[in-house]
């Protein structure tokens, strides 16, 4: 894909992202990267969405400085360029607001497998990132967003569970491309709501089997998929 | 009805269960059954409704073989077979995963009859399927999952009570035709709110009486109807 | 206004009341009355909305004969002619199941006036029924209803507090003409998701102090009003 | 900007406020100051959003008399006058009755920092006014709700946190401009929501550490800012 097509697919992810109701105000950006070129496509900063076109996204080389482009990048870059450093198999990336998950992220709290919809998706949790000290909400912040994040992929393949809760803030989302990106934010969305929902039917509801786990997410992502065309 | 007519019926219904927000992503699908020709008409799996026609729907015969069609059947299709060879009174069947009734499954729990509303469709709670076991949850899944609604109705008509809440999973609705399927999963979501939120201002409420439950029900779909024209 | 203008205005206040979001499937009806004439005008039973004409609706006198029509009058005719018996000074009857106000009448419990929006238009609690025993869910149940409505009101004047919730069953809404029914209609549901919420922040929240009321009810409707054109 | 372009600059917010469903029926208003006229532009009472053009928008002086206009202004005149005299960096403001706001206001709870979201906007709580008391709901109630915000910024800077609970009412929101008014209007909605939903999942939540709150707020708002263009 040429960069003039990443341009493209980046704005059409962001402009999706507040089609699909997960972006208030402009609390939300998405990129992804040109692993060959070694460069990344992201939203520029506080750009209003009814007047955003492709050729206004912003391109940065992977130590983040801007090769094309009229405006500043997203401030949430760095972030961003944390996760396509430690998640080879990640193409995009999308970082909203949206309610529900927000609700999760602000709790603190991982949201639990409790049903099929998110098994289908995720594979098991979605984990909530450490509290960031002090120190670490300083001049490198947004970085160390990143770094917690990975930190807390440390022992899971980002693709199985192609989302995270980032604590007191809001959730990310990744894919193999940003149009996957947005779909699984989308589906986190959902799947916060179902989740808060069900425990208000059942406060005390936990995780789904293993087996059932299992069986959603490989009938649709593993070796044996039998799901879709 | 002929086949084309089926087609067209059963896209609708598709679109119907997107269009009253019942279906998020491609997580949803109905289905028709010609019991003269022994044909069931279902969508095709991981299609985009944007494009969905009525000839893109599958035709398959009672035993699951595609008899016509350019796609894959529904990955829900052996579930769909179990109803209608279950339930000979049932012409249509809605599978969606809207957001309250897969609340409710996720929560394991029966929807009570709270109110009038539901007394006016469901003849009394909906019922939850049991939870699969690990051996039932394996190449026969989505079969079993029919058995497991087959057995929640082993002394109810499904015609009394046209739907189900698959344990985990989400809401399965039924009716004569695939078009009062769709009727019965829009009026189950709108239950399962309702039952809900009414428990969340009083949450000892208990099912309402037998008599209103039968005046409600029975007003509208016994013997003495006079409801309607 | 002469039978045929109530007829577009009975007309408009249905399909407002699916505008608005108050009514469900066909789950609700709005009348008016011409006092002089003795005549009520009411929704046809059970007809789709998306069809519905000024000359669909359906002209009863104060015993509930059809003068004019070509269908049957909505099947809770009964309880308005009984509103309309009871209360002189109404002029138009909407009944709805509008989401929130129907989770309070599932509940059976009368929504607490706990802030200025909902004492802008009720002055003090929006009452319950009470529940109709078996004798009264019999042959003549929809003019029960209106009865165990009437009782609520005993001692309250009904342009006061221009509406209800039926127990187990939904809201009636009332005023001076059937615009006004529909408007009290849309607050009730406003003032009942309100109350939902403003206990999940406080379960122990109390209703506003009497001088609070008594201001914002007065300034809008009393002798004293000043608010408005 | 001349008072035609602030007369169109306040309809237009009027006109946003419903947009974006922060007003019911009639239930709010916004206006804007020009300091140096000494005039302020406010919505007219009562009237239709449909119709509402700029030149229905009522020009007062800082007394509150009508200098030019041909509606009465909005009944709410004396709380914005308030505004403007005690806040001399406020250009505008803007009341709702925005769903969760109002909430919040009605249970009489100050909004807890309880994310970043609220940190960008909000530097630290959402305060709630004291409940007036049956003095000062009296001839002058409109001014005395004034006060009562006033009183409620005695030691803080309110642009600082643009936005109140008038206890038992609902929110108030300004800024520099009517523009900026809306817009924390709708972000104060905003985290109202959010902090519901994150005391459902966790009721114990605490607000978030100073450093983070210190951190999104000035990076959007103190003189090292690096956000946005």
């Amino acid at each position: 894909m040429s960069i003039a097509d990443l341009k493209k697919a980046v704005c059409d992810a962001n402009l999706d992202l507040v089609f699909h109701g997960l972006v208030k105000m402009t609390f939300g950006n998405a990129s992804a990267i040109d692993r060959e070129a070694g460069l990344v496509v992201i939203k520029p900063s506080g750009v209003s969405y009814e007047k955003m076109k492709p050729r206004d996204m912003v391109v940065v080389n992977v130590a983040g400085e801007v090769v094309e482009g009229d405006y500043r990048p997203s401030v949430d870059l760095p972030t961003h360029l944390r996760l396509y450093e430690a998640f080879p198999s990640v193409g995009g990336v999308a970082h909203s607001h949206s309610h529900y998950a927000t609700c999760w992220a602000q709790a603190c709290r991982a949201i639990p497998c409790l049903g099929t919809t998110h098994a289908d998706y995720f594979y098991g949790d979605v984990p909530v990132t450490e509290v960031l000290t002090k120190m670490e909400v300083g001049d490198h912040y947004e970085r160390a967003i990143g770094d917690s994040i990975v930190q807390a992929f440390k022992e899971r393949d980002p693709l199985e569970c192609p989302g995270v809760l980032v604590a007191n803030h809001a959730p990310f989302a990744w894919g193999k491309s940003v149009g996957d990106a947005v779909e699984h934010a989308r589906v986190l969305e959902e799947v916060a709501q179902l989740a808060l929902h069900t425990l208000a039917i059942d406060p005390g509801k936990k995780s789904i089997a293993d087996h059932l786990l299992d069986k959603h997410f490989l009938r649709k992502h593993g070796d044996h998929a039998y799901y879709g065309q």
